[in-house]
């Protein structure tokens, strides 16, 4: 049957073992579900020609960009089509007097920052990944410069999307705002590939701080340390990034990186500013408020290297973990709640843990009320989801989300009717208005 | 038929005549409606009554909240109920140590930040007028300080909502992200009351900025004035304020408020800063920029008393200008540009007033490359259509939109399809499914 596709797009089509191998799994979903094919779309018109293909054949297409999401999300559910976006990667026009850029959508974001350079100007969102835009609009991701400069939704400005039915729309414009009738630019980032292809994306960037202070601040337990980050937000202090990584992540990352942190419960902070005058003085207060709150030791990143070396190890938290437990299965929460529950929810989980007698990791994003807890488990060891279940419940009972930036995929669809209510049923007839006949990317979000 | 509905909802549905005349007109659109009848809603169950009504008798409900739009929003299209919200008018919930507030639809900005008082938090969404929240957030209002904090998108961040069929909705969490599922919320800020009735905000806070620096620049002509606020963009400075009033903006300025400001184009700007060090660098490189780029006089506002009487006179000036021409008709543009088009579509627009031989005055949020050109002129003159439409063709050849604040209404109809091609057809389809009776204010957004 695929051989048909192959005529169309002669040299884009792969059913070699290894491409199939590749796009049934993701960095963190324990499943694996190969595609019966994988397309390398290389521009709009073979996206136009799988979906005809697709429409003819009743076949699903699973869109896919650097593939590492971590809740499912790639997985095709049946026989389905990977629609690979990875040879869409130009970047197609850079406007630094506009602050955007426009890409296609296998961009990376490293690619991006290396395509600006020179320009003074960067695109902030920074997952743990090198993901790919397109996937980071369709995942609505965040990172660790987040809570200064908005998360995806905040930085696309425009989408070009491609429907089930193959039409092609223009979503949002390159403008810093617009009250033009309904935002549909918003639907579709964060859907998960359920509603559309992004084939375009326009993003928002910003000028790269002057000045810039980063600091790693320890504490005795992971309770002060979430109450100190809360510390920081209540402030209003401007702060940029404001991570935390507990005991057994600073040890993982030790083990895995070659570090010598100190092995205590730790907030990594960044400061950016124009002027070297309200660093100092942002600085000063951040340091005052972090000795009021308990710091047990406090280190300053001084040059470029120190603070790439700082990030990476966030950056590689993950990686670093898995590596401490080779063999294990891991599921990661991702939990936010309004800012003054977040130490309340650290310290929950934490006990949790204990509780159920699991092995785990909290770090993230605390400064958005976003963390992690990574456990880690035997295979099939329901106590993960019993876990996640009871984190899961007690945080929307926070007024909280099941997912602040991974996305449902399919490990998170059970939160969703106690999160929404019956707002679900609507999102479902939105999936059903756009895509009748359930091809793009089905069994995600919904069942 | 009204009685019907009178003996549901006793003391709450209003027919007369001082009623009816103020819920068939807005504060810009050269047209009157009046409804058959005004339901002031108490709450949901109103609300519900309403609408049940609505549909049994397939009568189209017009919400309805400050009334200060000016693109013909809340005016009815045919026989009408126009449901006014200014008696939810409570906040609900002020919880400081998450920065967020929960309110009614029909409290207005200016009792939210009275409620604000002592907490040390505002909400900034400031627009011209002292609209109502849920009005605000129908529109996806701005205003002078959403180049710094955003605007009605970026600060709601929940929504209670009640469908045409009367379920009620919860969409989006109070949170600084979210990644779960489709974005409904989005969906209905802008959506001016044609797809459901916002029955609840949950609205996000900013610290009252501790250290604030005010001032007006004045330039020897429009296009200076112009090309300066995009110096200051331009550099990165994280000013929080950035209007634009013209030459005849300040004479009607002066003469409405007995003021005695230069009569030349000027810009006023404000700096927010947490620290007085930051502020003071802020201020001074914002002063080198003003100067280079040809101010011929700038002061500053030293007291609290000058700067809420400048940002008085910056709200002011639309009623100023009404003013200055009595007995006129009054066509507001609204276009928004990538912000180094914004001297180009300045410069155009000035030359294309003159061309026609109208009468007219620029101002705006030039910061977000959004401004108002306000044609003066007789009822009915045709040149005033003319302007706007030529405005708008070439604003969406420079990739703006028709729209940058104010909405769709019934005056902007037109432009959509241009801004949104194909797209359009999906907004329309999204109305039929969440209205299908078409009994949301209808003849709004689409014909
Ligand atoms: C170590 C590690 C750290 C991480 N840290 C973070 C973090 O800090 N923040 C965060 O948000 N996430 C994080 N993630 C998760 C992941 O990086 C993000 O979800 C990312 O956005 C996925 O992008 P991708 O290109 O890999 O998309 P994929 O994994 O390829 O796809 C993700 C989803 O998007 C859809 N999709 C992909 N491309 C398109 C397209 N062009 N059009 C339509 N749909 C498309 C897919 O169908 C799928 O549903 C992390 C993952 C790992 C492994
Ligand atoms: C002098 C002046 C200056 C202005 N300056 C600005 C400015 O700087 N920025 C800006 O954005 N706008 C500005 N405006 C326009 C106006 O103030 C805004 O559009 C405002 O958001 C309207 O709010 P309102 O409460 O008056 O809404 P209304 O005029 O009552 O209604 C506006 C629309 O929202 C709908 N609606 C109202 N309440 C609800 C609800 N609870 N649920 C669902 N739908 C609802 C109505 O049906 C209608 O379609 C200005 C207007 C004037 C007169």
């Amino acid at each position: 049957m695929v051989e048909s596709l192959q005529r169309r797009l002669p040299q884009k089509v792969s059913t070699a073992p290894a491409d199939l191998e590749t796009h049934g799994r993701d960095e963190g979903y324990p499943a694996h579900h190969p595609p019966i094919a994988v397309v390398y779309a290389e521009g709009l018109e073979d996206i136009q020609a799988t979906l005809a293909w697709a429409r003819e054949h009743r076949i699903p297409v699973v869109p896919f960009g650097a593939g590492t999401s971590i809740e499912g999300h790639v997985i095709p559910q049946g026989p389905a089509l990977s629609l690979d976006l990875s040879r869409m990667n130009r970047v197609l026009e850079v406007r630094p007097e506009d602050f955007l850029a426009v890409v296609e959508p296998g961009v990376t974001r490293k690619t991006l920052n290396e395509a600006l350079k020179g320009t003074g100007l960067f695109f902030p969102v920074d997952p743990g990944a090198d993901a790919s835009l397109g996937g980071m609009a369709a995942t609505n991701a965040s990172g660790t410069t987040t809570v200064r400069y908005g998360g995806m939704r905040q930085n696309v400005l425009a989408l070009q999307v491609v429907l089930a039915n193959g039409e092609v729309l223009e979503l949002g414009r390159g403008v810093r705002k617009t009250s033009a009738g309904y935002d549909l630019k918003d639907l579709f980032i964060g859907s998960e590939g359920t509603l559309g292809i992004i084939t375009r994306l326009t993003l928002k960037l910003h000028p790269i701080p002057e000045h810039i202070h980063t600091l790693r601040v320890f504490f005795e337990n992971l309770t002060d340390t979430a109450q100190a980050a809360y510390a920081v937000m209540a402030s209003g202090l401007p702060v940029a990034r404001l991570e935390l990584v507990d005991e057994i992540g600073i040890k993982a990352i030790n083990r895995y990186l070659g570090r010598n942190y100190p092995e205590k419960p730790v907030l990594f902070l960044e400061f950016h500013s124009s002027t070297r005058a309200a660093l100092e003085a942002e600085s000063r207060l951040a340091l005052e408020l972090m000795q009021e709150a308990g710091a047990i030791s406090i280190d300053a990143a001084h040059t470029q290297e120190e603070r790439t070396a700082q990030w990476e190890a966030r950056h590689q938290s993950y990686w670093a973990l898995v590596n401490l437990f080779p063999g294990k299965e891991y599921l990661s929460t991702d939990t936010a709640v309004p800012i003054s529950k977040m130490p309340d929810l650290v310290t929950y989980s934490n006990r949790l843990l204990r509780e159920l007698g699991l092995t785990g990791n909290i770090l993230g994003h605390v400064g958005d009320g976003n963390f992690h807890t990574l456990v880690v488990c035997e295979p099939g060891d329901p106590r993960a989801e019993e876990f996640s279940l009871r984190l899961v419940e007690h945080t929307l009972a926070l007024g909280g989300t099941c997912t602040g930036e991974h996305g449902v995929g399919l490990r998170k669809k059970k939160y969703l009717p106690k999160e929404h209510g019956p707002a679900l049923a609507w999102m479902r007839q939105i999936k059903q208005l756009f895509d009748p006949h359930n091809l793009l990317n089905p069994g995600k979000i919904f069942d």
